[in-house]
């Protein structure tokens, strides 16, 4: 049973089917082909509007790419303090935006509390060189956690955003998930709220690695292809990463994903519900669940072959758990299936 | 017919379906997988002895994740002055290893000449920080057009590199067909002419996107994990960069295709030099052909579909062009036949 | 009566001398002269042993270049939560260094914790690539906050160091004041204690522009030359610099203004001591004082000419406050009076 | 005799007093200070319209600082090939400005050829990432050899300037002595030619260390006290500068010492002219000499206490040397006297 990460399983055969099928024949290099730019038409339909899409390779790439296309000398974004843009990414949005600061921000269930975010960005008042100079916020949807923003906790964002004349990310590594949990349209879930630009990740939900900046106003993008390559992020045979997502779009294969992998977490949400052994240690409404449960439960599983792995206690819920007590999470993916769950269910009493 | 890159094909088909195989089933992420290290273990057995590799997924990456292992506060790389680092990676090797320079070197047929290597080095005495400080010295083989350097012409540049105490980085985006022109195996093109570093490229020679930094001594290795994550270039499935490269490497495929491109490069080579409507530029050894013609040939093969392009004079070639004509070039890879050989060799006549 | 920041006076008599007389005559430039040899000498004298040093023009040139010297991809150096180099540097040790990220650890009095330290460094395992790599630690002598480390808290950063084979590195922009302080040795507070690199700051101690990187073992300090030049702070004309360190250092001026400014903060710190309007919101040893007060206190004192800042309060402070209080900072330095301090306490009252 | 650059003087006289004028009292730091204001005020007069103004200490910082303003991703700065932006300032403008490139253009007399000026722009295609996008232009004023752009010349770049919308900077390090050599106001030779902005250079002419970067539409300057900041480059006291800036202004003193500097480099040419053994390598109208002379007679002055440089020979004056000859550069400054240039050309004779 695997429930280590949504990154643990390869590709989804239909993707990969798609990867074989424009495996011959010659096209265009950099992202110039008909493939990508049929592609690239194709995301500006999903999202209701024009969009710029540059693709790339990695989560990491998206994110800072992101954060590069919104830097600012001596500035500051502003996201969750356990954000995978601040905890995760080894230093990336930095480098790559040449020395800009992540500032986190507090808040329950993974979320920036809108006030806290107020707070943190009074702390660097305009004009005032010593403190840097604040650039953008970053939202994740779904969360690092496995909750998600709903639509009203988003314009509360977006209000401070506009009242400080901020840039608003969205890192959407797991985006599908977010929008299947909530049953919203990519669009508004993302530019009819308020987002300008976003990560939009498809590696996570079945793809080999599939990945693309979508800034909602082209005219904003005008950089981005610069940006992209002296990062070293342009590949050659751009198409092979087109393959994917024309793939993974088509017949809503995206959401078809998405929505299986929320299926099985919420049942693997009902059977610890359920159980005695474990509890939630939080609700969630995308594809990670987490479970509080003693140590020695734990490792009892793990010795009988559930991958899964321990969670650093997030800064809001130390007073969560009992003695002996450890929160554990559980992924699910396109390769999870009915069997895993039910297993896991067994083992767990 | 289509000679206008070697990444414009997509995939080796034993590639493609090696993706396709290991689509399916999980395997732990970022590079810790089995089939990762048992690539990685591979790389050892051809290079004939323990290497460090690091998996990347574009030639400009390899190149600049090099350049940032090796690079130094201040630091100057020397490389001939038409080189892919310095003339088409968009500033990635000066970005990824933050601010060194690229100081360009001249040569005939794309290799640096080594007393021309001497004196440029020498315009950076020791400790004169107003100029900076030499940091590497970088070959590319096979070169940007088409030739190779020589075992010998590769010693004479390592003599320099040792009296200055520079490493050797070899661009080898073209290794494989370096490799089969010269009938040569991987060490005596490596660290056994005293290469201290190289961008391992695949993806020209049938991939679709798999290349590597390989260090050959792996103590110097310590900081490319944290180099090429802060570039954001650690991909989550690594594996799907290794499963290209298990079939690469299974029954010599690399050299399989390297070899026959070689060969469909002779072929192109031997049609022009008998044709009275063109002539090489000059010879080469591997897959990249460079012909001069009028510029009325040039627009008439490609109104007749031959897909190449008009290539850039050179600095050492500028006195080989009569009036009216231009310096093309064509380049063939895996999926190049006989019969678009054949056709371009009768539309030239 | 002006406490705003002892970087509000301009320069010590005897300082402006010493560059009115090295103003005439020719000398090498770019920090080669006799003079800049002699004062770099000066500094191995004072600390006892051999030391490398590099004069820069700026604090936060000091701290940045510090943090540069001891950089690593992915680092992340740790620092108290409310270090200057955090909070008040606008993002220069990160933007120098390259993209390095800094981790503020928790502790009293503006002094790091060790165990809050060793927690930190403990969430970045070794060959974690994801959350960065441990580089240095840093510590304030005196701290923001004008207190001091003891020789013991010192060492128990150190311990922490070794163990993790981290260096240390000192913000000395207040050295003076602390040495004075605790009546040590400049060799006694530096590496003698552990320390492997500091930021010698002389320009809050009466000089116009004078800082110093000093490295303790001048092996590791090869790279610096590079370091500062690439990024713009040697000075052609860098014997101005070594002309006010030379009459800093002349008859231990230095010491002098030092004590000076911190027996004015002592009476500084009685006179609050003494008044019911006022009390102190901590101790400290240099030549801060931070006083707690009633905004309304604090508004008249400022009407009637005080020069003194409101202080944002330090989190582990904010128990400290009652209803409509604040904490404010007084700073003394070279040209601070007893009248200046006598007229203060007598508008207290 | 000191004729080996104009960085060996220390200050002028009224320089030196004006700091020690300023040196007692208190004000504002960080640049806020009355006299910081006042400065900044008397360039605008200076200029003949409202420009903003920033102090730095060193040219390789206004430089720097100056291409950071204007940098954009994969950023080429175009100069001449001998410029001391690409040649003497340790990488500094690319590591600042994060990984721009400077691209080095041929000319006579160090001043950039208009048409290799627009050959090399031409190189970079726009939207071609793979070479860069062309970002800025910088000329030298003076140049690094001692000639000046005449107004014509000037205005051909300006030309190249609008028709690619590339900002034009121009390198003033010796500002004062071209304007002196041309006998033009400050205006006439920077923004009412075409100049976006300049590294107003101060510290050749007669000060300690006073240099500036002056943006003359003060609308593209928001960004610059970040960028300043965030490079370290922002002085606590930086009224030190002002002061130095304010005596430079004042009675036209700045005006007077180039003036003197170049009255006394005609001299030196003079004697050169008349003399049998040396020659002018070429002309000049600011205050650096370059005499053609055999390495013995070189030899023999150096041996006589003259001190002075051998200079590389520049790019388009190979042919200009005989057998046995060099090139030696003398510079003459504010300390320069008759007796100086009397001594020296009797010991030439």
């Amino acid at each position: 049973m695997h429930f280590s990460s949504d990154n643990w399983a390869g590709a989804h055969p239909r993707i990969a089917e798609s990867l074989t099928r424009h495996a011959s024949g010659f096209a265009a290099a950099y992202g110039t082909s008909d493939l990508d730019k049929k592609v690239e038409a194709r995301f500006s339909e999903i999202f209701e509007r024009e969009v710029a899409v540059f693709f790339v390779g990695t989560g990491t790439a998206a994110n800072s790419l992101s954060m590069a296309a919104v830097a600012r000398p001596g500035g500051v974004a502003f996201c969750h303090r356990e954000a995978h843009l601040i905890a995760d990414e080894g230093g990336a949005p930095e480098f790559l935006s040449q020395g800009i600061r992540l500032a986190g921000v507090d808040g329950a269930l993974g979320k920036m509390d809108p006030q806290s975010l107020e707070a943190e960005i009074r702390r660097f008042p305009s004009e005032f060189v010593h403190a840097g100079q604040p650039m953008a916020v970053s939202i994740s949807q779904s969360t690092e956690i496995g909750t998600v923003y709903e639509p009203g906790e988003i314009e509360s964002i977006v209000e401070i955003c506009r009242k400080h004349r901020l840039p608003l990310h969205m890192d959407g590594a797991r985006f599908a998930n977010a929008m299947a949990g909530l049953g919203m349209s990519p669009a508004e879930m993302s530019w009819r709220r308020g987002v300008d630009i976003m990560s939009f990740g498809a590696t996570k939900n079945g793809c080999w690695c599939a990945e693309a900046v979508v800034v909602f106003d082209p005219d904003k993008a005008k950089e981005l292809p610069f940006i992209r390559k002296r990062s070293a992020h342009l590949f050659s045979k751009s198409r092979f990463i087109a393959a994917q997502l024309e793939a993974y779009f088509e017949d809503d294969l995206w959401i078809e994903i998405a929505a299986h992998a929320n299926d099985m977490a919420n049942r693997l949400r009902q059977a610890i519900t359920e159980s005695d052994n474990a509890r939630l240690a939080w609700d969630g409404q995308a594809n990670e669940v987490f479970a509080i449960m003693t140590r020695d439960r734990f490792d009892a599983l793990i010795e009988q072959g559930v991958q899964f792995y321990e969670w650093h206690t997030p800064h809001f819920a130390s007073s969560l758990l009992g003695k002996g007590e450890l929160i554990t999470r559980l992924v699910t993916g396109f390769a999870t299936t009915d069997q895993h769950v039910l297993r896991f269910a067994d083992l767990l009493e």
